[in-house]
């Protein structure tokens, strides 16, 4: 996110925040934002967020509600984190733990009759990277009926998903020249998200069997989705479906028939880049989706949030064009 | 197979044989194979191939049956094309094209009863790299009643799956920092095999929905495959069938309980890394699987059949540990 | 430059022209590029380049001459390519072969006084990739006269320098997990572009060793250049001669005293990252840089020129920040 | 070097220990080595380790003499670290710190007369990875007087050679795309390791200034080294030079005319691949050496050094292919 605003024309980076890094240097901890290089990290209590017409929060899952409470009312608070993304309190008691701290307006426009619900709102809480592209993946076809509700995910991610913590199995040594599994069997604590986005989408029930694999790359997730056809529904009525939901958006893109989504394509842009495809010998529907899971799968759709809520042009300071080859 | 070869105690790369090729030397076409580095590429006809105890075949499809009609029947023929791996013409017929040129007994030992046909075989077709992945990743699942016969795979593979022809998407600079999707919808000309290996598992018929997907890294695949979950499987009776289905397999490894395959953990060995699980809110049973595409893939899965073909062992200068981190 | 145009607030994409893929939609030959998936290529021959402001050339060496010369003079013209980069025609016939096609003001705002020369100008000529960086690497130091003029540089290319063209040698399977050596021993042609900018700067006769290795990433170069240190020079006024160069500059940065660059840092943006370090035992002056070969190295440099030369904003349309990790 | 044991025809590995690991299955630890996955971590002290006939040591600097020191004096001990790798006590305490533990046999058994020291040896000092691929480079031409005794070496990395300790610049998110230096301006410790060798090799001083930098792949070295070209030497008496080095050699390469070293060639593999070219104008001797740090730059060597050591065949177990493509 730091990042975008630096090359934004509306929004400023005016301060960052941190506990453990408080005092030191932005230059040091992220070597890239040479432009805010010698920004000092202060402490991230709710007091010293006073002031800001925007705070954007990233915090471990259960920290958002206390500071969220001291910010006043008007101040635009946007999370990263998935602490008011679910609208079911026993879906966030059993994934995560603990009292569910409330539900605020879900940051993904593309959803229908999302866009209005973001516009002018001082609270929004951002989706999960995997939610993000599975959720715009699935959702016209369940909506459109294009297929049950009885969905299959696997998605490969590139490994900054798994934050900049150091662990053994995420050093570079570890995951270059290598893809594996890791949260199998429906474990994955994105899945409540997914099984809600497109719940709404299909208006009922929806079964979500959702395998994670860590892929060697730093960004981006490509989510391979399908689902059952149901009958009668052919490659052209799938196409249709997509071309009406998607083909007025500006950051989702039904590729041309025949080309499939690649995350390089995505790499540092706001986009999504999805294809579908029916599968009549097995009598499925597969929908791909790319996204830059550090952009359009978090840090971009925040800005994206942001332009909305202030009442910006909603693609302002936001890459179309991701950094390719 | 020519690494493999190299530090074989019973067999020994006697010569090379190519059409393009034929008159330069190893050591220019492939710098890594140091000890044959001076060893000339001669010509690939029939006539040219004969005198030699065992000839493997890696031919475009649908060549492989005329070179080895003209090589004397007690010669051993190891064919790493697709040619002679399905039963039925009309599958061949779909797929490939033009006439089937005969079944061959199939190169995969762990599946029951194969073992035996491939002792004193002189003609063996070695299955495709996704085949065996998904193949031995859900055929005790099918064989022991665990899931529905209806199997959802996604496969991440290296790019040396696709051969060494020079083709634009395949360059460093597109396949690096990227994944994508190929050959989406059930077009990949491997379903056909796959459906024939797990129908004979399930002892009927088999739906696969096959997604590939390429991943920056040079060999190795990842298959994650999945199907409806029958009524009252639960993870014991899951892990017990994969346990006894290949507790004593040499090269197919059921990892420990908690522990998920990684690609990186069979890079050059012949052997395949395996994890099961169940998912009770999706219904479904998740396989996972890892091989090396060139070794356990192709060019081990040849040395494993020769073993056996020749009374060898059948671990005779197969490699069991990856080479990691 | 199609990416950075997208997000310029000055420049427009106008027209893509080429040889062999006139006809085709840009969506089609470079996929990242959704804001003109839907573009045509055009013809690239001098009548059908008429009518722009901006015309960029990216041609094969030998080409540019021809085209160029039937634009109109006042047409600002940015070359890409070597053909007007030398000053020497006895250096661009050994190097390159034929007559020279005459010099062009170098594109380079960042060495002494260059950056007069190009604003107004309106053809230019854009470094290579590999000079951009050993140019701004070590022309304080011997413009200061830290260090003897005898360079030795060892730079690490992503493979996106060696273009789209498929070369068995530039497949993906071939570069992942593969660093390599090539145009060893003084034969890369720009060698004579490094002894030109740094003999400038030193005001006299430079010596250049430069080996280019290819390295497992998409884009960016890491150029390690030293020299033997001039008696009396510490590593205060090594820095001190670094800080009086480009304290000033909006590209280039000097790291803070004990980081060293990363080409993440620059990835898609048109920085340079530099440090300098004094060995006193090996009696050197070592100094690493770090740019994106695409975007500083090539792309970014045009669109700075272009800035310049059309008296917009130097930095204009171009990101200061790497989309790192 | 656990994997190559497993294909070792004349060595076990017997048993594994550790300190903080003790008590736990190496299954867990490094899970690609299948075969001894239960096999379960003993303690590390000394008494724990008497009973084999021989015991390798991977352990901190400073720590390998006093386990050393209570093992027999026939028990064949192979250290790994650097704690006998240096001659000169003062090279130690000034790059180390501390009383030197005193000089072990150097397991390059490539340089002249080092092989018949090791023969028999009962304590032998595996050198680092990056003298390996330095000396081997660079020994030739000093000996044979091709160059001056002034090297310049750069020296990609892959990062296994920092070892498993989960620091955060090692994060594969912080690897992967991007190239960085380190332990710039001769402050690597292995920088008194090359000097020794080379001196060795020269009969009298060496200067190195040794820069190295991490690549985005797991294992492998490719060294760039060059010095000053002594008069009259040129490409054809430098190459009979290396020829004569290492013509008889099993496991140092010199390619092919034209052709230049790639790690890739090398994964995995004991072998060491080397070119070597004059650069008349630059007045420069360069050679480029790749080895796998893991193998041949550790690992491989201390399986090729109890070889020799034992009486055995050197070559045995030591895989001579590299796992390419």
């Amino acid at each position: 996110m730091c990042r975008l605003l630096a090359g934004h024309p509306n929004l400023r980076l005016a301060g960052v925040h941190a506990n453990s890094s408080a005092g030191r240097r932005l230059g040091e901890l992220q070597p890239h934002l040479l432009p805010f290089a010698g920004m000092e990290v202060q402490p991230s209590d709710a007091a010293s967020l006073s002031g800001y017409d925007v705070v954007v929060l990233a915090l471990p899952h259960g920290e958002s509600a206390a500071i969220a409470g001291q910010l006043p009312a008007e101040t635009l608070v946007i999370d990263c984190g998935a602490d008011h993304r679910l609208n079911d309190p026993a879906a966030w008691a059993r994934w995560y733990g603990g009292v569910h701290a409330g539900t605020w307006p879900y940051g993904l426009p593309e959803l229908p009759g999302q866009r209005e619900q973001l516009a002018g709102a001082t609270r929004i809480a951002v989706p999960g990277c995997y939610p993000t592209s599975v959720t715009l993946a699935m959702a016209p076809a369940l909506a459109a009926g294009l297929a049950e509700p009885d969905v299959v995910v696997v998605a490969a991610s590139g490994t900054s998903g798994a934050g900049k913590s150091a662990k053994p199995h995420l050093l570079g040594s570890e995951v270059m020249g290598a893809v594996s599994a890791y949260g199998v069997g429906g474990v994955h604590r994105h899945t409540p998200e997914m099984i809600q986005g497109l719940g709404q989408a299909a208006g009922g029930d929806v079964r979500v069997s959702f395998t994670p694999t860590l892929v060697p790359m730093s960004r981006g997730i490509l989510a391979t989705c399908s689902a059952p056809l149901r009958p009668g529904v052919d490659a052209e009525a799938a196409r249709a479906a997509y071309e009406k939901a998607y083909g007025d958006e500006p950051f989702v893109h039904l590729l041309p028939e025949g080309q499939w989504p690649t995350t390089a394509q995505v790499l540092g842009a706001n986009t999504v880049a999805l294809q579908v495809a029916v599968d009549a010998d097995a009598h499925r529907l597969v929908v791909v989706a790319a996204v830059d899971n550090l952009t359009k799968g978090t840090g971009g759709a925040a800005v994206q949030c942001a332009n909305l809520a202030l009442g910006l042009p909603e693609t302002s300071g936001l890459p179309l064009v991701g950094v390719a080859p």
